[in-house]
């Protein structure tokens, strides 16, 4: 008899990775709080039921994909619960990217209530989440995250272990500050390059092997015709939105306060996609803040004999 | 009978690239203003001039490596400079980090009076230099730089076509506008980890490893004992100077205000390494920024448990 | 025989508030979690009491001065809170300086459970408070606003209606993300002018009249001796701590991502002052940031024949 | 017999200022590249001359008005330039807004050649050009201050002593930069309170007259139907544009480099004001820079029952 997962929050991405886990054989109940994705976990063979606590029932491991703490506070601690409802011994997975101080208290409520608990974060967005090659950090006990692992390999191609619990949340923030950070610093300096009449081929090829070089510019270029495979080459059609950087972001710069850090460049790339999102853009790819940053720019022909 | 090269400006760095070329077997006529400098220029070899003019003379390349535009200007388009002495179809190589349009018009004014002109900036600093390392990164005709590459080669690793004339120091000044984001960004998530209490060595390895890594990060670490041979283990000591980054910063905004361009991340590093040079730091490595981002959270102890 | 109002929250503001009323001849019950706080207020004629509720009893008024919106959720919301037992028709007036969101949610679950409420935040600090010098800016309906003026006029020298219910805590964060970029502003241009060496106290007056003009340089110069009665002549002992600026910069930032604003020189001063008191001085006085913007030019001499 | 007055330079603001001299009855002698320019300044009443020598023969005083230091350069030091063809004694009046080094340094040069020379750089742009209702920062002597009164009289509302020669321009370029980040400021602040659905009026007379108020707020209003007569009211139909802010605030951050200073609130509004005018917006009053940081929430409707 196949081993049975809770599955809580099955939206653009928990659909996916519950998917992936059917597919691999688990039993899978399915709880959300919309009656058209629940029609859709159904016909991908997951049981449909109707409260956290009917979804905990019977599993050994519950997983909760959910868009923001207060839906975490509110699925694993209000009365009804995961916390309250989930038995003994049971594996809480929250994949949810939330602060990372609600990812701590709830963690340690749990492990108060007798339950482990990781949080498992994951890169890689929607496609990722199609083709079970997401990428999970994880934080928790190591004995947590080896009783999780074979079930996340289902679903990603990477599970990479950060810590104490917390820290799989924490080091994706961190990740994520940096990577909003290059992929502005990425797509303002190939636009000054256009601007200066540089040839962007080249220059493109010489910073990519140089001190110059960062994730954005190598795997995700903010300019078209540079790399395959990226969005800039398709109208900037996400992929992951500016709104989606944005709220990374915040909850970046939300950390930064709660520890009384100071971040100069991860505020000034929040404040960067504030505009861009403000000004229309929540639903452009991220790479698409090379719009904003190179302006009347966008169009210069390249002249190589001036 | 060896081939005789002319250099001009034999300071910390030009100094160690001539010796580069002595011990290839070059003939090198020196010029400097520094009395100094031109004794140690002889010391290794070379042939002390006392003007211009006077180390152009029977060279076929003359190589300068000099402070700023303002000096480029004087030693090239002055009575006596030299576009005025140097024998027609002489190659002339500028090393020297400048502005872009400087670089332009000098080399506009090169070609106009019957000499070749590249611009060939260098990154590796001085270190790169002492063991003839350098980076080189070209602008100019492809024929000139045909002709370059065998001289170049002997004082560096590589030697990079960036395009016509004025791109080395293009796409060295835009490569360096990333590198001082970049070198920011690394500090400032590094220190937030650190404040969140994450484990720093599992957040660095996973980082570098995913979508926010950059060259600063996996190269030249700000924080100490994460990789090796780098200043953070060695209490900063440069390597390649704060002051040093702000300057490259400064001809980077230079250029961003020259072609009306925006780069709101390069103007927050300016202002982020003008901020540290101005209380007291213009003198440390530029991975040193970790200081000042970091604050007072630069001793927490790491508290596994917590 | 005098109107009784509940007090709770008597800390560095509340403190003084309450004794000016308990000095206008209210009867004032008291309630705060620190019991040495409690026998302050015994000690200026307050009666102390052990709850909220009790605080609440027989007032028809109570004034809450509280640090945080969680402590404003937790008095107002919880169980045994002010909406629980506060008597039908009593006007609460929350003076806390809080978020948005918290003010408007609390309000209105105040009105729904049949009483009135006003945010009353206030400009002036603890040393407005001690004198009855406080400025309130107020937000509810106008029939409440009128209501709580008397009240509020024996604490405060201005009573100014802002608008709806969260209206008075609007503004005070607007109001004060407008101050700290001010006061940056003005720290950095009177440094700016220092290095240049030009004659301060001309550039201030001429500055003071000129379209440069904003508050903080008008009315709490960050640089001494250039007007009287300011923390900058006294070595910026507080007044308003830049910890406290910070956090007024937080709560404004909050209120950006809360309603996807973009505010990038709000932005920016936040992250200054975060470096300011990641530094070691968050208990300075806020206008101290031209020691961090100063630099190494803080005791540069003005020299009249340079 | 009228005093006679050498005037070079009559485009935009030269023009309307020479024009205020003919009404007061001196005899302006005209010189500028245009001959359009000359043209129009000729039926204006001045004569018109050939060259910078011409206009400064016969002439006790000349006023130049160029746009950029390169100019002030050329007319000042070059073989023909003023400080060559001016008569022993000449009073030279430069109202350009240029850098700092360049007006020190022509300064010196000008004295050591034998003349007076004085920096008057002014505010108030073509509108108060055009009624003589300009104002004036003077650096210079004392005496050459007082020997230039009586003529900047006649073109402007007030004439402002700053300091040694260098000095006018100096506090002009402080004073602009701080007015390029109060004008940001107040528009990220209303755009803020127009999103938080805060009364628009209300905010801004409380704002108005409390620690967050700036010259910007009070009397040059980025959002329309606050005060009476402003661009906001009026499409932003300049005015002074924004690439007239960019390039005064290019001026500041050129002056920060010069000196070694950090102004991160000036970085951040060039930066800003960069991303405004690369997206179009060169042209447009510099407080339109609330369309850019209002986004979307332009035309939000204020709901005052929310």
């Amino acid at each position: 008899m196949s081993q049975t997962i809770g599955f809580i929050g099955l939206g653009n991405m928990g659909l996916p990775m519950a998917e992936q886990l059917l597919k691999a054989g688990y039993t899978v109940r399915a709880f959300d709080v919309s009656e058209s994705i629940l029609q859709a976990a159904s016909e991908l063979g997951a049981i449909v039921t109707r409260s956290i606590g009917e979804a905990a029932q019977g599993a050994s491991v519950v997983v909760t994909m959910l868009p923001a703490g207060r839906h975490v506070r509110s699925v694993y601690l209000e009365p009804g619960g995961l916390i309250e409802t989930a038995a003994p011994g049971t594996l809480l997975i929250d994949s949810s990217t939330i602060d990372v101080d609600t990812s701590r208290m709830v963690g340690s409520a749990a492990v108060d209530a007798g339950l482990e608990m990781i949080d498992a974060p994951v890169t890689g967005g929607v496609m990722a989440a199609r083709i079970g090659k997401l990428n999970f950090i994880v934080g928790g006990t190591e004995a947590s995250f080896k009783r999780a692992e074979a079930i996340l390999s289902v679903m990603g191609k990477s599970v990479l272990y950060a810590g104490a619990q917390g820290s799989g949340i924490g080091v994706k923030i961190c990740n994520n500050m940096c990577l909003g950070v290059s992929m502005i610093a990425a797509a303002e300096t190939l636009m000054l390059a256009k601007r200066l009449n540089l040839d962007i081929k080249r220059t493109y090829e010489i910073i990519n092997q140089a001190s110059g070089q960062n994730w954005a510019l190598s795997n995700y270029s903010p300019l078209p015709d540079l790399i395959d495979g990226v969005p800039s080459n398709n109208g900037y059609k996400p992929g992951f939105t500016a709104g989606m950087m944005r709220k990374d972001l915040r909850l970046a710069m939300d950390a930064v306060s709660s520890v009384d850090a100071s971040a100069p460049m991860g505020a000034q790339a929040l404040a960067v996609y504030s505009l861009f999102c403000a000004n229309g853009d929540a639903q452009t790819d991220y790479s698409g803040i090379s719009k904003l940053v190179g302006g009347d720019a966008w169009d210069y022909p390249f002249d190589p004999g001036k």
